[in-house]
């Protein structure tokens, strides 16, 4: 996390400029991605305030909980030039931040994650200004990945991938969903994550919850089971990836064999229309419009992918009505699924990153149906 | 998940009782600890809106995107009698939050952890209504555990422990902290938990910094690591325990040996000073007189404790300046510390209930500094 290719400490000075041009008098910032991508300090979120004061022009400043102190000291923040302040518990830190900033500003943009503990008791202090979200200045920045940044997700890409190839091991009928996970989350672990994000282990009737996580539920024989698996990297980059198996000693249903090929042309359709100057919408358009032109348009329930990086879900989105054009850079999930309400279901989910001229593939494992 | 002694269906009624009495018109509950104590439904935390519509009276209304309908009709939350409405991915969700009002509030509280994005996307759709917190009304519905949620802490408590007591499987000289932590992490999921929720190894001066989480350094001989580990059940309740090691092959230096004695005394006597109707600052004071006494005041750089409960960190804090009476039934962790910056340090961490005459340790593993 100290990677200085991975967090440039002229991070700050660009958000400066950006926080300037919209109109914006700051930034306050609390921990998760925002933070860790200006500072690349990865901080706890909790009760306790930490932010980061970044005014528009001149110096910032990281207020942190005392017994932080340490922890923001030995982080990549103090290489930015950010002063760090502290505060003992059982005292009122939002003074702190207005302390930080150089007298009362009209308006401020919030880290989007800012709990609403922090948000208020920062509008407390700050009578009269106006609160907006950091995210329209954050995304700008964070939108387009560096080339460090495209191989940090691609080291994540890589580790859930050997997760999924071990997936034989222990996916096996007469395993509970819940005894499974455990097994898949210290793979996610062994494979070099840091954390382990979500396991998504959905047999059967639950593969047709896209989010169903796992449950006391026997796998079947035969079954289709969704394993939908991301954790973070020590980099703070993250994984997300979704394969589709048939469990051993059955055949699955012949219904969901034909929907899973429309499935896996729609997967493939959506990554090959990612192109420099595609609008997302189009991305979504790929897959959506096979999936619906074979008749399991209504059991599509969500959008075609979500940006990724320090962050699981971050921009841009490929969904209908989003009209960004996609840039070199811009790095983000595509998967489609199909699901059946009280039978079974499928999802195929692989991260992406625009090209110059195309598309990379960060997972790279194949999407063919896995019969174990 | 879906005990009905755990969670209450009649939940509902007491929070809106609160509400009317604390002078709000609603309560609006995003996904988090209020979410599932109120409806049993442990809804992620995303970008997309996900809120329950708490009146402070009639009907109760959660929104969720589409792709979670599932998932939130299969958690125990209809059986509280909430009306479940959808919005799909690409559309504007806070309408609906206004809809399932009875008229525009003038004032509603917001769950503590709520994101900006979504707060300030529910004042964009609320105009004129005055936003407060949630947790005031909240923290006094969860600061008193019931008699299943005390047992579901106990169990929680008893995992760690056991994780606790295998450490010697794994911490030793020569490995880093990282590779430890790895192993812990594997056995807090072995041990019953569905998540973890942070390891903490902390070795030679590292354990001066007490959020440390883990790094790269090789542990080294007679060395002092502090482990602070915890996760969640799948009841949602959460474990959250230190304990110091001296790792073999070596002795830790006389200081360190001689400030955990006064360590171990500290805590002792901050759990024996538990009891109903004393001020959370007592048991605080309890632990920090003896520390200063024995001149490591400074280094002791945080509040003696915190509430536990579906949330690692919740009401009551056992802090200077808390003058809480602690009733029965009140849960939250004792663990003073002491930190030597550049040096080393040491932390010890029971969870403990206030009970009808006194305190119930939740964790029952010695508190000797363990000499691996």
């Amino acid at each position: 996390m100290s990677d200085p290719d991975l967090f440039p400490p002229e991070r700050l000075a660009a958000a400066q400029a950006a926080t300037a041009a919209a109109g914006l008098d700051a930034l306050l910032v609390t921990p998760g991605p925002d933070l860790q991508y200006l500072t690349g300090y990865p901080a706890l979120v909790t009760e306790r305030l930490t932010c980061l004061v970044l005014p528009a022009s001149g110096p910032a400043t990281l207020v942190v909980p005392r017994l932080e102190r340490p922890a923001a000291e030995d982080s990549p923040a103090p290489r930015t030039g950010v002063r760090i302040v502290d505060h003992a518990d059982g005292t009122d830190p939002y003074p702190l931040v207005v302390a930080a900033l150089d007298g009362p500003p009209a308006a401020v943009g919030l880290a989007d994650q800012m709990w609403a503990l922090h948000s208020l008791g920062l509008a407390g202090a700050l009578r009269g200004t106006t609160m907006r979200l950091a995210g329209p200045v954050m995304r700008e920045l964070r939108m387009r990945k560096s080339p460090a940044e495209v191989a940090a997700l691609a080291e994540a890409g890589a580790a859930i991938d050997a997760v999924h190839l071990r997936m034989g091991e222990w996916l096996r009928p007469g395993r509970t969903e819940a005894e499974v996970a455990v097994d898949i989350a210290a793979a996610i672990r062994e494979a070099g994550h840091a954390s382990v994000e979500f396991v998504i282990v959905a047999s059967g009737p639950n593969g047709a919850s896209p989010h169903h996580a796992v449950s006391g539920r026997v796998i079947g024989p035969g079954e289709p089971v969704v394993v939908d698996i991301g954790g973070a990297m020590p980099s703070g980059y993250r994984s997300d990836s979704t394969r589709t198996y048939v469990t051993g000693g059955g055949s699955p249903p012949a219904e969901f064999l034909a929907y899973y090929d429309v499935l896996r042309e729609a997967q493939r359709a959506a990554v090959a229309a990612v192109a420099p100057g595609v609008p997302a919408h189009d991305v979504d358009a790929a897959a959506r419009d096979l999936i619906a032109a074979a008749g399991y348009g209504d059991a599509f329930l969500h959008r075609t992918g979500h940006g990724i990086g320090l962050s699981g879900h971050e921009e841009p989105y490929i969904v209908a009505g989003e009209a960004l054009a996609l840039e070199p850079g811009m790095a983000f999930s595509v998967e489609p699924g199909i699901y059946l309400a009280g039978a079974h279901g499928a999802r195929i989910e692989d991260i992406v990153v625009c090209t110059g001229n195309g598309v990379q593939r960060l997972n790279t494992i194949p999407t063919e149906l896995v019969m174990l």
